[in-house]
């Protein structure tokens, strides 16, 4: 039993990390702590989680925990991760501040001086089914963005195959959690219900350069990738409608049993059969990311869904946590109870 | 380990149901009949469910398991109510066909004669909580309503206290899933959509005279209960506001108090702080009852949430099977992953 | 053609004004006041309105009006409303400021001095259904709260026949925009979403003292009414489920005739057939007030539904500046266009 | 004045036809006739609308009328066409029966023998703001489908300033209305609520050979086109995301300047500022195309939303009755009343 530290514990990541973290079998909490509810209980503000103590950032012990999960605002979390490094934690940064390889593309896309570019060498972008060989001797782990998550799982198998021949385009659509707990114009009820709404489009979303780094990585040429995110009136999930043009000659039979064979084992990798399509509602509050595939001429037409809260952030980290110590990689994440009259 | 059949598997409170039974330490699924999806495979038609064989209703072989669960229309429930008994099985009958116990009353609200009115006298009422002790040696529980559960638990304490003093009025709403998976003109998603409706309101829902057998059973004198439902622009849950006028004298922490001895070792019942008040986002996705209790000066006015398909149908259901065989009450009910940005 | 000032422009209510206004046969807007965008074009931050410049609080011309609208916060609205009246402008204010007769109550409900408590005796209530003899030679109207509205309308008929005798329960459920477009935790989409909440219940609301207030005016010797108010997951509307006590013998045709002589000729409320209950879609995006009448023994069970910004708010403040002036009374009130598939 | 009859006036598009024709200046409903409900009164089942009369559709009188709107299924519009057009109406047909010119290829998308291929010569496409020319002398209006309105408008300028350049991808969203009222498993509101599901991907739905068959019309080469619906969790609404290839060189400003010329003078195409979207919020209840306009290289990217049943279906109708008869084409288009939270 190790103990893990959380930072940011009322951020909606940081709450869906703790309501994972007290049915681990292998991980308790050894702390949470908030900037903004420092002092209060938990449950007091959040109905259905645990009375658990809320501490601030400042009161954290270091020593007491063997691994700290990050749920901060980019900036934040990297001094925080230092600090936890050098008290000898494992690092799990659920921020964006070491998805990035390189500070100059950071500085470019987030407007400031990478605050600890000396550890992005360090830092292992944890992917999990693609790169949990890296994750296991890790300490420290850059999560991957939400939307990342529902792009790369569903191309990789294609850019392995050495298939994907041109330019991708992405047209996404994620749920409001996405975009944080703090009340803003945008997340209003009244802004969103009713509503559907692009934004970032084109070449602008902070999600774009890490993708593109992760494809090049894989040894696709991709460099002039469009990716459109859009405001779903719904609290949890994305789906990603995904159009890679491929070289002539593919046939959907082949694809399937590509991706069959690349993720046949992985148990959070649901593959639809040919034709069927990926929906939020195959997902919503699990740990899955569902594929399904289709082909119109020589385009494959990916569509990729999960739970931006779940897959896309706390359950992968938490995965990623089980990939570092050696555990069964489903520990904590295989729920039960009755979900499916959400879908 | 028991073997369980369930009647209506493809019914809302039968997916939940099976949803439940998947992670049961001691019960597991010995068949799912399905009228209307025979011979297909579970998850083909529902995402996220098991891939179970459907059989039809004709083809269950009743000596085959220990316990039926029937999750099909009153009427039908009772017919086949009657075989499984005869062929040594327990039943949990989650239709209305044997909660009121005088077939005069079913008549005079099902609109037709009980199919099996001889059979009445041996069911126990499964308010699990309440009833605990009656259902372990039971082989036929009659599990309540979705709405009387959420009615009954709240009223309980005040009723066994001798509290209650005159005409109880209770508001209740409840998500779309309470109407049934069948596709109707008032459950199409643009007549739910924005809207809020009421209906049967005042005394003609069926749920009346259930919810009044209970509390005479209890000794309230209570016969003119109004009772009104409307239809929530959500998929799931209920919020009862209910509306007691007690004696004079009473005040809030005496009544908060006799509500924390009443129930204080219950699992599935939260009893919030004073001048607290239940919303569906404390108990959807889970089998708690959640209750708040405030005081107008001699009107107690409670609130009261579940989930309408578990605490209000299939989990109860559960833990009533939990109470007939002694197991821990909450074996398979103690749900983990997370949920709270549902809320 | 009068001309027109609005403070608080960019509220919902002040929005709503404007939509209507920029129709209205007899109004025309002389300008558009905001503290927190003068300076901008009112179409840039919302899409579907026009392109209004909205000018800072502190340079309205009130010399240049005939009437202000108050869509300001309570207090703030007091202190506005004695300037435009002694620049003679007629105001029509949508806060709670002259709502309550007595200074002392106010103070009560509002934790402050009244700010301009000479006013107070001038003011008239803008009830406009039943004030509207007075409302006709004011210069200071009070716009009703919209729960009161939802009340008030339904009770009336009853309480003008003597027929009310006993408690009355109303239990409301608002839509979010109710709670205005600030951004708070409470009104966040992931919030609300799947969500409903009772707030404020019993007797804690300070809509519960107006409405007192009246229905004593009225003659009715209700002092201890209850009044729960719920959050529903919709944007507006307001549906008020109300149970009225009457002295026995009463019958529903009877009432149902009483309602219809009362209202016959009123053209913003619509009489549901007995035993048909008013919901949001009836009335969402229009000026009415929908009223269905169920009995229930001896209790009155009134559904009244509304469009909390336009009925409950902007709407019945254009009515009061009609009646005011003397014009047809539902001069830029009758809507057209497609709105039957958001019921 | 003219007199209209409508057929199928219980179906949404029907719906919202009378809703838009009870306010029209030049036309009034001779008869409204729907198969289901025929004998009844329309207000009886539809909350807001007007107390019509429903006749069966064998009962109309059609020389009684100058003009017939057909809200019917496909084959079933046909047949009333040539009916109608025998007895000396106009036509405009709602339905997909004369959008595609070539008989051949009616029937590889609707699978079965176009039912009156004598009259797909006749009939004029109503795209209005670009075919109003033709529309004015014609007396039979194929009204454009929902999806291709909201890909047509936007692409027309590229396509006329000959700057589309390769494979153009559309990725739709829509509203629940879309799928018609009749109650489905696929438009239940637990399977639409808190869902987001692509359907018919690809090279796979109706719309597209209409969308294709404008392209080529227009000059455009495009064959190998990709749409892709989806169904979003809000009644009404489409935005399409669009993504179109052009040759190099081209900038936002030349682009923006393009449409801004091409559109300037239609009152019903709202052109944002370039790097604005469009979204829902801009057109819901309107008769609005809204469109925004983005470059990513030399990828121009619109996004453009209409309400799917205003200027997607009966508002389209309405302009284009308006256009036959030369009225001012805003008649009865034009809609005041307070919508903006709904936004």
């Amino acid at each position: 039993m190790i103990e893990v530290g959380i930072f940011g514990a009322t951020s909606y990541t940081g709450l869906e990390l703790i309501s994972l973290l007290v049915n681990h079998p292998y991980a308790c909490i050894g702390f949470a702590a908030s900037f903004s509810k420092a002092g209060e209980i938990l449950s007091d503000s959040f109905p259905k989680m645990p009375p658990l103590p809320l501490i601030s950032p400042g009161e954290a012990d270091l020593s007491s925990v063997d691994l700290v999960f990050l749920c901060l605002p980019h900036g934040e979390a990297a001094e925080t991760a230092i600090q936890a490094l050098e008290a000898g934690c494992k690092v799990i940064d659920l921020s964006a501040d070491f998805r990035l390889k390189d500070a100059a593309v950071y500085k470019q896309w987030y407007g400031k001086d990478h605050p600890q570019p000396d550890l992005l060498a360090d830092a292992c972008y944890g992917l999990t089914e693609i790169t949990r060989e890296s994750i296991s001797g890790c300490s420290l782990v850059a999560n991957p963005g939400c939307y990342p998550t529902s792009v790369l799982l569903p191309l990789y198998p294609l850019v392995q195959e050495g298939l994907l021949h041109g330019q991708v385009i992405v047209d996404s659509k994620s749920g409001v959690s996405g975009a944080g707990r703090r009340p803003k114009e945008t997340t209003h009820f009244v802004s969103v219900n009713d509503n559907f709404s692009p934004y970032s489009i084109g070449r602008t979303h902070r999600h774009l350069p890490e993708m593109e780094q992760v494809l090049q990585d894989w040894g696709s040429g991709q460099t002039g990738m469009l990716f459109s995110p859009h405001l779903l009136p719904v609290s949890r999930g994305i789906l990603s409608t995904i159009y890679a043009p491929t070289k002539n000659g593919t046939n959907l039979d082949t694809l399937h049993n590509l991706y069959q064979s690349t993720y046949q084992n992985e148990p959070f990798i649901e593959l639809l059969a040919p034709g069927k399509h990926a929906t939020l509602a195959h997902v919503v509050h699990t740990n899955m990311c569902t594929i399904g595939i289709a082909l119109a001429d020589s385009t494959v037409i990916l569509t990729a869904a999960l739970d931006n809260l779940i897959k896309g952030a706390s359950g992968q980290a938490v995965q990623n946590m089980n990939a570092i110590y050696g555990w069964e990689e489903t520990s904590g994440l295989i729920f039960t109870g009755g979900h499916h009259a959400s879908t």
